[in-house]
């Protein structure tokens, strides 16, 4: 039988032992796991940025990959605890939108509330459910325990408020997202939504006060100097430079509208 | 057999390919093995720190997990190379103090220097004990070496001088140990010493010269604005805020003192 | 049959998605690969760091270890993607001079193009051929694909202009090569060339501006307050203190001339 694969996203830093305790629970439930690190480094308590990160990934990896994300600002209150499996993937998290990507683009999914005590540590601190609730949740999927076992179905989940692009006197009008470690400045405009709106016609692009010249294809197009447009990764919009960069450049923040017009 | 678990802690940074090395030596002896980062970002030659951090996690690992903690300003001088094995676990170390947690919390230890040579690499630099010395004699460990077969007995190896609490006029007298990635200061009383002498009666908390106005059990508990005394995942009282940051907002520093008295 | 162990360097930085996606592509090809971090923190699109990083370690892993090396300022470009196979090892990364270490090492090495598309992912981004040409070229490594079964031979391929030791006016001129997370400079002088140099006369020693007064065999030889040279753990001559920073206490930067004369 193939080894769980288990991979964690948290908002924990690196530097406190936080994440080590979550590897060491689960591996002294199922220490023939495969652990995989997405990020520890989502801004704390940005239950926004997590699920973006994790829509990101999540369809890359082997249908069965158990994804345990812990971006928790309610640890310890009446917030409840999620397990959730979709056609190909299961994810353990708190319930506070943070899978709200997953929610959005998996068309059947089971969910049931973390209320089994016999799969948590025994005694389940407060401060920490990462520790005790979530990371031994994980680790017995990992184990096979059925994600039914692990407590009653729940179908009034959170899901997240992602920001849509509009059409605003003709226009549309969205915003940056993230700004990822190169300074790129990624807007919610996706190709198909773009390409829709543009067809054959010249357009306008702009990222809060700069118009934006070209629309590029790779980012060695760019001119030295320049912020040109471009399709990244995740087949989004983004604002970048050559080898420098476009946040420090424009001084563009998360939240800053994108519009693109028709000359 | 099961595989070898060897988990790593120390103060090396993630920038540089230290860690890297490291991981290459322990994979060339013991290919096998799953390996586990507790930090890297132990504050340099904070003995201290990674002692607190490596305390926090071990016991919640599996039995026979093998922790390589390399926090060394001693690296290259005649401190010696430690292998250590107690009820559960087994570590490999400088003798400077930085497995004084685990000296102290351990019944039972046997405890040899690091002096076999066939078990380090052929040439050891006096600049990286931990790719020549510490990385190979873990790995070993991982490929069923006993402990024994690393060096000869040793019985005066460092102890690590924890700072205590104290009763000074009738009042609870501790520090703040650590400040982690959410900004939370955590300090030495734990949850224990606090209720023997809190008992029925009300007590006042002061950290540094802010007095703290209640004791919560969820930071979801703190209001806006406000820091609160918790204890937090390792039992110890912490000082906290519900989303912002203790530490920028009160300015205090590790080893500012902690007060708890009576009313 | 052993499991593949790949060991990945890039630039992508820890707190975007970048590496987990890669991760999840390699995992999804080759589930039961050992990934290993050599690091994800080399300055962005700095070939030169990542060729002396990678250099640092390589030969540490195990034979048939796979390194994915994306460092990747040409991404979408022209520029090829190459599979190289040493005596011992293999490699992917992008032909830009970042496997110029491995190059001048290996006296036998295969190259090819990464061409066959059937080893990719069936839609390349130009933006993230990290994502979708070297990371599914390295696990179908990982699962016993031949080298030459990724692409057509390449012999044109991009070493890398590394920095020789001169000889002007009887002295050897160098430069700090990199600057590591303890603050010791590191130059390109190494042990070998300094002592065919040195022989047995008395020498002075230059970095930058300032006079090094003493040479040492460990860290803790260093007198405190002081900056003295040593050779560090690849053998090359560096500039460290005893327990502070010598980047902050001298205000060197990398590419500073490091000057070695006789009395």
């Amino acid at each position: 039988m193939a080894r769980a694969i288990i991979a964690l996203l948290t908002d924990f830093g690196l530097t406190d032992h936080y994440v080590g305790a979550m590897k060491g629970v689960i591996l002294e439930i199922c220490p023939e796991a495969t652990l995989v690190d997405i990020s520890h480094d989502v801004p704390p308590h940005d239950v926004f940025t997590a699920s973006l990160e994790l829509s990101a990934v999540y369809y890359l990896f082997p249908a069965g990959t158990i994804f345990l994300v812990v971006v928790d600002p309610g640890v310890g209150s009446a917030r409840r605890g999620l397990a959730v499996e979709t056609e190909s993937y299961r994810f353990i998290a708190p319930d506070n939108g943070v899978l709200g990507s997953v929610f959005q683009e998996s068309s059947q999914t089971k969910v049931v509330e973390l209320t089994e005590r016999r799969y948590a540590r025994p005694t389940v601190s407060r401060t920490f459910e990462g520790r005790d609730r979530f990371a031994p949740a994980a680790a017995w999927l990992g184990k096979n325990v059925q994600l039914s076992a692990l407590g009653r179905p729940v179908t009034d989940y959170q899901l997240l408020d992602i920001p849509t692009v509009n059409r605003v006197d003709g226009k549309l009008v969205g915003q940056v997202l993230r700004i990822d470690h190169f300074g790129n400045l990624v807007s919610n405009i996706d190709r198909k939504t773009f390409e829709n709106y543009a067809q054959a016609g010249a357009i306008q692009i702009e990222v809060g006060e700069y118009a934006i010249g070209r629309l590029v294809e790779a980012y060695t197009d760019i001119h030295d100097g320049d912020v040109s447009a471009i399709f990244g990764s995740t087949d989004q919009l983004e604002f970048a430079t050559n080898s420098g960069s476009a946040v420090r450049q424009l001084g563009i923040e998360r939240g800053d509208p994108v519009v693109v017009g028709r000359e």
